[in-house]
């Protein structure tokens, strides 16, 4: 039995709307038909399984719904595993997507599906998520820190990898592409490659220190997201950004089978299916389909950000992604990101749990810091060190110079 | 140049929100950055075009978004074609997905793109479209007729094989498996191929008519899907219903890319990304993409369809699928569906240009007539000859008697 939770909103009737989506999405239509019987309806019909009603709204999520009040509740219903299987475009066709098209509703939003036992193994899921990126960067104990090349658009191979020679002087952990770069002309991925891997093996060869490059390969073909794949593994890479909407179910399955990369997932788009709170979908739903088919580190912005999305929404996404689905391996590495620059660090600390399971990026957070990158990095990890021993950012500032100048520059604001 | 038309609404201005996007899709971040040159800026900035403003809104598209008025205007934003190039993943990333994600806007929809040159001949685009489908069913001069299997979930092979008999005896040109059956338990693919192609094959043999039967391939996985695509093409079917949004641009780029089938795309899902009049984006931009990835027919719903959708939508929808990109063989065959039973042919047929080119596809209103699907399909056929010689259907039906009964049954209501 698969179950979906549905926070449903009419102006009309509660119950007649949550037996409809139950009877649209398996076996009804608007006209009796010849040849549905008992015992097909029982072979794949979808059951109310329960309706928790909730006040009213006055507006209507969907504009031009009629006259209020709106009747809102959250509805379980429930799917014969039969009559989906596990199949994840199955899944998303039959449980989602119709569900959207029905008439008489005021609002819709998908908030909870719970997998059966039978998808236990059915699915690849992340290839390294948290241990996996813990042993090739050799962080432990800590949050791995991060950081985006800036500008995110426009620079030739050769200034990013001057660019990132830089970021790996200063310590960082984990460098990447911005999701918006992927294999322009001004920057293929090929000669990007070229440029900035040696930079990496270099370092390495002399400190031991492997920095994590998640490098653009996305691509709406899949052959062509392959071979952008081979280039960066056989260029000693280990890690790629994958934008998980732009791609796709297909893309993403495809790749994950035949990959040797770390996939780090950009979830660029995705604001449009959850910023409007009495439609689309909640995070929690849709991180389930990525995790199965392969997600090792999921972008889930943070703390502040410097996007619409509200605090309160990235720390549920945060317990999302490492709440297990089947065991702790399908789980994938939180990524905190957006205006990071360290100050968010006892925030994010103390509400998810007090783990330094998380890869923490920041931009302009380390890369604008006053004395440098350098400078930016050790700032950042100050500020975890303060928040682990929970010691206030301030005082830890006293005797921590680095710390003391992030705040001086964007303890008004936001990074980037 | 590559040119999106954003209908944006916010409580601040226009100007600076325009100029937000612009930066945001480009080289913009929020803090003040090294090696963020002028030449660079020239390499990738998106530059705001026009504007023209709208009446304000009384009320916020996105809740929350503080206090009105809510100005409202179109902007149309110009991206370099180096800065993203003809893969339609970047485009999506670049140009659409991270738009939705920007602080301080109430509303965003993306409600026009206009590609370059420089995308013509880049992607497959249709394999068969409009005188490909017309090739394969041998129809001519009139709509291709069309029914679905129902009930949409439930049968068993044998059992779907019967009925698809039947339909197949009644004279429709196309059927097609309901997008929600894939190969579930109780119907694998395999097996409903198997009991299906036969009694089609042996029709063609007998009359020289071969009905285009479109079974459901999608998956996930696209190697499981192209295992689906090859049981029907071995088989000797011709036509697959692909869930678009549930395979995604990776799942459509593979399987066109290896395809020996009609493509019929069902765009299950996208209703979230359009309802809202004020977020998302409008069906002429998405289907866009889809087009030239390689759909060769797509369903639209239809006038007075039994899903939300208004009528005047469908109708741009249409206008949309049959309005060359870069030429003629690049239009879908449009598929006017839901609740369809021939009443609607006579506005159908003039809100479209007076264009027969087009699969009207009925699904009770073919299965659920009065006397049978036979009669059903003549009915609808009777509807379409009225609505081309322009004779109003009550006059029509006088002397056609399938038409006549199927005014008595279908025409207060709607049909499935």
């Amino acid at each position: 039995m698969i179950t979906l939770t549905y926070r449903i909103e009419t102006p009309g009737s509660i119950e007649a709307l949550a037996a409809k989506i139950a009877s649209d999405q398996s076996t009804g239509t608007f006209v009796a038909l010849p040849g549905e019987t008992e015992e097909l309806k029982a072979r794949v019909a979808a059951r109310v399984l329960a309706i928790r009603h909730l006040p009213d709204a006055t507006q209507p999520s969907l504009p031009g719904s009629g006259s209020g009040p709106f009747r809102r509740a959250d509805v379980d219903i429930a799917f014969p595993f039969d009559a989906i299987g596990t199949d994840l475009s199955a899944l998303r066709t039959i449980a989602i997507g119709g569900t959207y098209s029905i008439r008489g509703l005021s609002g819709i939003r998908v908030i909870d599906m719970k997998l059966p036992e039978q998808y236990r193994g059915a699915h690849p899921g992340p290839q390294f998520g948290v241990a996996g990126s813990r042993g090739l960067t050799g962080v432990e104990g800590r949050p791995i820190i991060g950081t985006i090349v800036k500008p995110a658009l426009g620079l030739r191979p050769h200034e990013t990898a001057a660019m990132v020679g830089e970021l790996i002087e200063a310590g960082v952990d984990f460098i990447k592409d911005d999701e918006k770069l992927m294999s322009p002309a001004y920057s293929p991925l090929a000669e990007r490659v070229k440029a900035i891997m040696p930079g990496i093996l270099d370092h390495e060869q002399k400190t031991g220190k492997k920095v994590m490059y998640a490098f653009g390969i996305s691509h709406a073909d899949p052959d062509e997201m392959m071979r952008n794949h081979d280039l960066v593994l056989q260029a000693g890479g280990n890690c790629a950004v994958v934008n998980i909407n732009s791609i796709g179910f297909g893309g993403m399955a495809f790749l994950r089978k035949r990959s040797g990369l770390v996939l780090h997932a950009h979830r660029n788009g995705w604001d449009i299916l959850t910023r409007h709170p009495g439609l689309g979908m909640d995070f929690k739903v849709w991180q389930q389909f990525w995790r199965l088919l392969g997600v090792d580190q999921f972008q889930i912005n943070g703390i502040g950000s410097k996007y619409w999305e509200p605090d309160d929404s990235f720390i549920r996404s945060f317990e999302a992604v490492t709440t297990p689905l089947f065991s702790s391996d399908d789980c994938a590495l939180p990524v905190a990101c957006s205006g990071q620059w360290g100050g968010q660090a006892p925030e994010t600390y103390e509400r998810t749990g007090r783990t330094v399971d998380l890869l923490y990026l920041c931009g302009g957070g380390i890369v604008s810091h006053p004395d440098g990158p350098g400078a930016g990095v050790r700032a950042v990890l100050q500020a975890w060190q303060a928040a682990v021993e929970g010691i206030a950012l301030a005082d830890y500032a006293r005797d921590h110079i680095e710390l003391a100048r992030s705040i001086e520059k964007f303890g008004d604001g936001k990074a980037a």
